[in-house]
């Protein structure tokens, strides 16, 4: 293995020595761990662990280290990941005609603030082509209809595919993926919505908000599940508004909030800080490593 | 009339030349306003208009000045009312068990800082009366049973109307109050919710966010209403959490934000800086006279 | 008088009866006032108006409005100014090498979300132009060194007053300009610093503030003056961090709030909503007009 | 040792190996590792942790598990600490004439909701002894002047050695304590300070705010160090404030940040969260255990 850091992403039953088992394995195995982040959930008798390592100087192969890691997790029911710090993921970004998150999420990628590969946008409208154009990034334009909903998606997922892509980001896409779809890509694909979840799921958040006379705003990134709005949470924020505010203002204010939780979202996915537990999503952190 | 500040709040439709003609008026009588704060909703075409005036060296009485205004209000279909500093409001407590809401609560109004007279607690519960000797506030203990419910409200409504009672304050009361209860004082009963509404109306609000895995929880001061959780917002505040709450630290950490949400709902109501309209609340900031 | 905005600024001694004349002056000619704000500071007796008239239907050349209103400035002390919403105003953004606040002012300006034309980036470096390619706005590389500051500043000021620039926004330009420079452009340059001030003035924040274990971090926007980071603050914001943060994670966490603090505080300015007084920004809130 | 909770805080010199052997020991003495935190401060090649764990069913005297650890200690250059659930600390309060962080400290401790005895509140005015009597706190009256300074000290300095206490806390004392006494309580002496520091050391923040124009307000709970208002930052908040705000209304809006403030500081030391490194406060979350 070459010189890079090594993440693996550990959920299993609690028992004893889970913490004192792990870190031996990797210590045996001569990595020098950065950062160990624990955390017990008491409630489910659930234990979940973030580990990551430099592998400086590991003269182990990937395949090495996973079947040796193997003889470990399987007699503890471990349910895990590993991740290599010499890839890349691919990320697609799907939008429809609000600008606001796609040029942030390219600005960020396009000046290495945001570990990926963009390989495309993805729109139903074409009024963002030019945006896309600006970062050299391909943009497909795929109309969709009542009628072809069905063929759209399968050319989307043809795309994704093709491209190998690995995290697909519905930056503002306002359209109600299918079941089957949005199963193909589990914990894969990341939706901001905006409102302050679980309040005013669904459409048109900014305008109930205005009528219920809120106090504050806010936007909410999850992963996409068959259920609309109800995926595990991963980063939520809100900021004060006041009676001034009407839909339209309050529309603006919301766009701020939106581009940072979502960007933080698909950071912290990027960094491989999430373990997605039934509905609720286990966000370690950042290690100032 | 003393010298004393004066709050008019005003509410009427929109037209030209309201604020020319409010404040003529109270120039013309020769008043010095301290603060005129205005806000059009022009969704509804609605003006609301706050004036803070100094009635310093005023030869009016109260009925004069009232019965003058009338005069400008009636053809301009002015809904207001008026509001004299030499009147210190008075306030009761209704609790169950919950303690940190009424020592905030008592000691900022012991201490000066909330402009009113506690005239009691009421608790279906008979815990926290210690809290009420401390600071010398008459304790009542009315119990509460399905079977009882309307004779304890009937007893609660007596209490209240005896000691003339201005504004009710639910901190964690608990209870559902009847429809007839809350329709004997509109915008005159004030409720803390421990969670960001609309998001998790009704009971259990820190297990229900902790289940959906929400990344921050608030608390939400509204008048009552008989919808339940659904009357005007006055004020709401969050504070981010992470998935290591459980739904008992939710409960501490979300103490801290019920005391001040609340505290800052009672003081805004009592310094006159509210109007409600339908179901939004008009919360002009204090003017820093 | 075409239909359109028009934003009046007022400072003077505070007096009785001053929102009375000045609304009654508006409204007598005709205007419609769309909201209009007052803030009295009573330590130092100044009364501050914000006045947003909409003109429409109003038969009155800019000359008629701005001479009938010197006859109710002049015996009242006012110092104002007048804004009229069919004209634009021009900006120049200067940067050195840190590229987020950059494409977040050029993004905003781009869709329509700062009312303002950008005329021209100006850098000391090179490394920035591709941004401003991308956006289509020129971009003028002016290196500096000790010897060349003067004449280099010199060709700045040709630039901007060439082009009538009307707002210079230095965007982490990271040079301190001459007070030659500044006050040739009074209340007309705004600067973001890389800390909540006073907290952390000059060079390096984010390391000091690592250095100091702080638990928040933070930016400032602010009219340039000659004492550096000294000039009125426009708009601050902050964002809580912990232990684990490094210089390095700060500059990163930072950049975003630099970023919305920048923009607020620009758009603040371009909306005329901005009165300064001495060393203080009074910032009056948009209304939701 | 009975049931309980014991935490270890550690900090040493940064080498491979570190978590596996800690955790191991503990694995192998038999308990159950609540949570185990790490921090590794790659600038300073520092390491640090916080071990909670379940002394239940250990059968080893607090003798022996010290000793025992001490083994492991050595050889690795630990500077360590380990406190046992079973000991409350004992606290003293010293005070001013301002009332709000007195109200909440001991209402907090009194409903268990800080996990101490207060054993005493000490003052150099009398104005606050009601508060205390109201919770049954002994109250020491001990006026000062430039001339008593030093026999006062002496006199707290009893009265603190007398009653055993662990910590005190600075609740807007107001005084400057002497070098002596201050390194007589190295880390066990928290302050709250009313800015967000380093911005406006020394005295009336408020007003300094307030010319300064600044557009958030804060506090800071710190360990007092012989530098005034320079020691380790436990924690610190903000709220934004207008230009509408006089130094009189930051002063009402600053209570609030510095009770909150102040109680997490010291429910961060009691619950043993901090580990001191220099100047800055290495504070673990609390794990939800």
């Amino acid at each position: 293995m070459k010189s890079q850091i090594v993440t693996f992403l550990i959920k299993c039953p609690d028992q004893k020595g889970l913490v004192a088992k792990i870190t031996n394995f990797f210590y045996e195995k001569g990595f020098n761990i950065l950062s160990c982040q624990q955390y017990v959930n008491s409630i489910e008798d659930t234990y979940f662990m973030r580990v990551r390592l430099n592998a400086n100087g590991i003269n182990l192969t990937k395949n090495e280290l996973e079947n040796s890691f193997l003889e470990l997790a399987k007699p503890l029911n471990f349910d895990w990941s590993v991740n290599y710090g010499d890839k890349k993921q691919n990320v697609a970004i799907m939008v429809s005609h609000t600008s606001h998150n796609l040029y942030d999420l390219l600005e960020r990628a396009h000046e290495g603030r945001l570990n990926c590969n963009v390989t495309m946008v993805i729109s139903n409208h074409n009024k963002l082509r030019h945006i896309a154009d600006m970062f050299n990034v391909p943009f497909y334009h795929l109309p969709i209809t009542k009628e072809t909903k069905k063929v759209q998606e399968a050319q989307v997922k043809e795309l994704l595919d093709t491209n190998k892509v690995d995290l697909v980001i519905m930056a503002r896409y306002m359209q109600i993926l299918s079941s089957d779809f949005i199963n193909h890509y589990p914990e894969r694909i990341i939706n901001i919505h905006h409102s302050f979840l679980p309040a005013f799921q669904g459409a048109n958040p900014y305008r109930k908000a205005y009528e219920r006379g809120v106090k504050l705003i806010g936007a909410t990134a999850h992963y996409a599940t068959v259920d609309l709005d109800e995926g595990p949470i991963i980063e939520q924020d809100v900021k004060p508004v006041t009676h001034e505010s009407t839909p339209t203002t309050l529309k603006i204010i919301g766009a701020d909030i939106e581009k940072l939780v979502l960007a933080k979202a698909v950071k912290n996915h990027l960094n491989q800080q999430i373990i997605v537990s039934g509905n609720r999503a286990i966000v370690f952190p950042e290690a100032g490593e």
